[in-house]
């Protein structure tokens, strides 16, 4: 894997990642694909709405189906048709979020699975490894001990030592059992607290990686300070290796972040909220059920290009999603990620024209009402109760 | 609308019916598009897998999002952007398989809608007709009184009787609003009895329609007796005018039709056992859980062209059904689809030059085991409970 920063405008980067599945321009939006699909979306969507990567979840896909029989099978990217590169997560946050009957001991965490009846399983820093080795993922985690929020300030010491040193831990396991081209990203932890993330870049730099991760973020702290703290930490890593901020998040979220000079993001938001009937316009937020829309005949969002936006209404959808009819959760999912991955696209170009702050700026505006004060998005793409799969 | 018989193989025969949104070679299958979508599909994939003419549901949009929404907003066509023909039922067997609280009286049926509450409504023929207008539909039918099975010859007779006069009252409200190129097909009742369908098609035929369809099959009576009265009941109508069997059904079914003169079809089947996990092949039934595909890297059929098997295995299949995710419906569905209208297409072929009954044969032995006596198919295409949407 190899990594280039193109251009830059104030800390704000434009880069390109090269894997063995293809390359991925940065700032890049990565759809979540939990289960080995991104929720109602074949590979031939993903590609359409112009995805040219996307986060698969180490912990869902050990589970179910196994990792054992992906690999039998030729590996992820075989298995589930998309041949474009995969990033896999660690495991870790879902284990916390996820699971029950946590054990955390310095071998790893041992969890009973929210499926299969409750089994219990022990994940390792090695097993994590393995996993993704057999997934075959391009960019992969060391598992990590994931803080809530708040969280005092021992233990989010004592959780990022822990995180070191499982990081140790994978990268053996990784100089051992990768294929060439794979990568491997470190995982910076540290809580909210600015020298703690400082002590943890500083930790996992030593190690080395292929690249740096951001953990720990959207947990329900306020905005302003994921802010702050996200620029800080991305500033202290190595200006050459891509840097990749977990699991955030909203629009406004994006360009705060990319400012403070992150290259990779993913997030559950645009298919979740596509699923709750929620999508996001280059006007703002809107909820696809509202009563005005009843005989609207206009596209959700006149400037986009997506099927939806092309070929039906307002009206069609809304009923569509009144009638709990299958086809508009895949419709709205095609509208959020085009929307999502167009905005890295006017990213990306604001970038080499220096005009990343004014859009930036215009983001805000337009999202401002929709900004509540804290984000938390639970790690990987499972369906909330209401919803209909 | 036009209708020409191209081409004939003993009784069965080879058409094309052409509408104002374009041709449908005959036999055709008609994918149901219930309240204005086939479910999980886009017309894209419509056209994708072949379909040439779909059938939506008069009582549920009658009820959601309501005829004059989709009038105002520009038909039918417009509002599900499916710009081929479009056949509606009359919304008989809905009224007869869903509604509470069912009044039949000479001026209509009475009933308590299963959506809003309960609301009360009048489905008179006239409204029916009424309905089928402002959708816009290509070809629309009468309001029919649907009769149970089974019902004693007194019920038949004065179901049919009934259903007879309020053709002729369809057929008035039709000439008065149908827009240029609407066509209106009678609907051929008379239960299970060979002379009363017979008087059926006498009494229908005499009032002229565009095309006649065979209503009242499908409701549970044996196998053999459906195949025998619809060939029966397809011999008495006009050769020049299409015939259409509403509800049937399975391959098999659709073979047996076709040998006795039938020329379009729709069912629930291919779209809703997709959703099911059931699976048609060109070597017979499949069910997509099945623990033996756990680890099968091969496609659903080797001979299928569709999407899902150019691209992922039973095993990635299997395990997107476990998971219930949202992107399995669709990948079913346009399997079974393309192999329903693969199916027709064969037909035709056959039917060309003079091969039909070696396929009907053929289609016997593949699906022989898979073929239960009886046939139940509710009209429309509900979710049953236990399915995901």
């Amino acid at each position: 894997m190899t990594f280039a920063v193109l251009a830059r405008d104030g800390t704000a980067r434009q880069g390109r990642l090269t894997t063995p599945h293809g390359v991925v321009d940065t700032p890049a939006f990565m759809p979540v694909g939990t289960q080995g699909t991104v929720k109602s979306l074949t590979p031939a969507d993903l590609r359409e709405v112009g995805a040219q990567i996307v986060l698969a979840n180490t912990y869902h896909l050990l589970l179910r189906p196994g990792h054992r029989l992906i690999r039998d099978l030729g590996g992820l990217h075989r298995f589930m048709a998309w041949d474009g590169p995969i990033l896999t997560d660690s495991g870790g946050y879902q284990v916390w979020s996820l699971a029950a009957l946590r054990a955390l001991g310095e071998e790893g965490v041992r969890f009973r699975s929210h499926l299969d009846g409750g089994a219990e399983h022990l994940l390792t820093p090695e097993l994590a490894v393995e996993v993704q080795h057999a997934l075959g993922a391009d960019v992969l985690h060391p598992l990590d001990e994931c803080l809530p929020y708040p969280a005092s300030r021992e233990e989010a010491q004592a959780s990022l030592e822990r995180t070191v040193r499982w990081a140790r831990r994978a990268r053996a396991a990784h100089a051992q059992g990768a294929v060439p081209g794979q990568a491997c990203f470190g995982i910076v932890q540290g809580g909210m607290y600015a020298d703690l993330r400082r002590a943890a870049v500083e930790a996992t730099c030593a190690l080395g990686f292929d690249g740096y991760a951001l953990g720990g973020f959207a947990v329900g702290e306020p905005r302003g300070l994921m802010v702050e703290l996200v620029a800080a930490t991305a500033e202290a890593l190595p200006w050459a290796a891509p840097r990749y901020l977990m699991g955030v998040g909203r629009p406004t979220d994006l360009v705060d972040a990319v400012a403070g000079g992150v290259d990779l993001f993913d997030c559950v938001l645009p298919t979740r909220h596509a699923r709750t009937g929620q999508v996001f316009t280059s006007r703002g937020p809107l909820v696809v059920k509202h009563a005005a829309f009843a005989r609207d005949g206009g596209p959700l969002d006149e400037q986009c290009p997506c099927y939806a936006c092309r070929h039906v209404s307002r009206a069609y959808l809304r009923h569509l999603f009144l009638a709990r009819e299958l086809t508009v959760y895949r419709l709205l999912t095609l509208h959020n990620l085009t929307y999502y991955l167009g905005l890295m696209a006017e990213i990306r170009a604001a970038i080499r024209v220096g005009a990343f702050e004014a859009l930036r700026r215009a983001v805000h505006e337009t999202h401002v009402s929709a900004i509540p004060e804290t984000l938390t998005v639970l790690g990987g793409e499972l369906p909330a109760p209401e919803e209909p799969s």
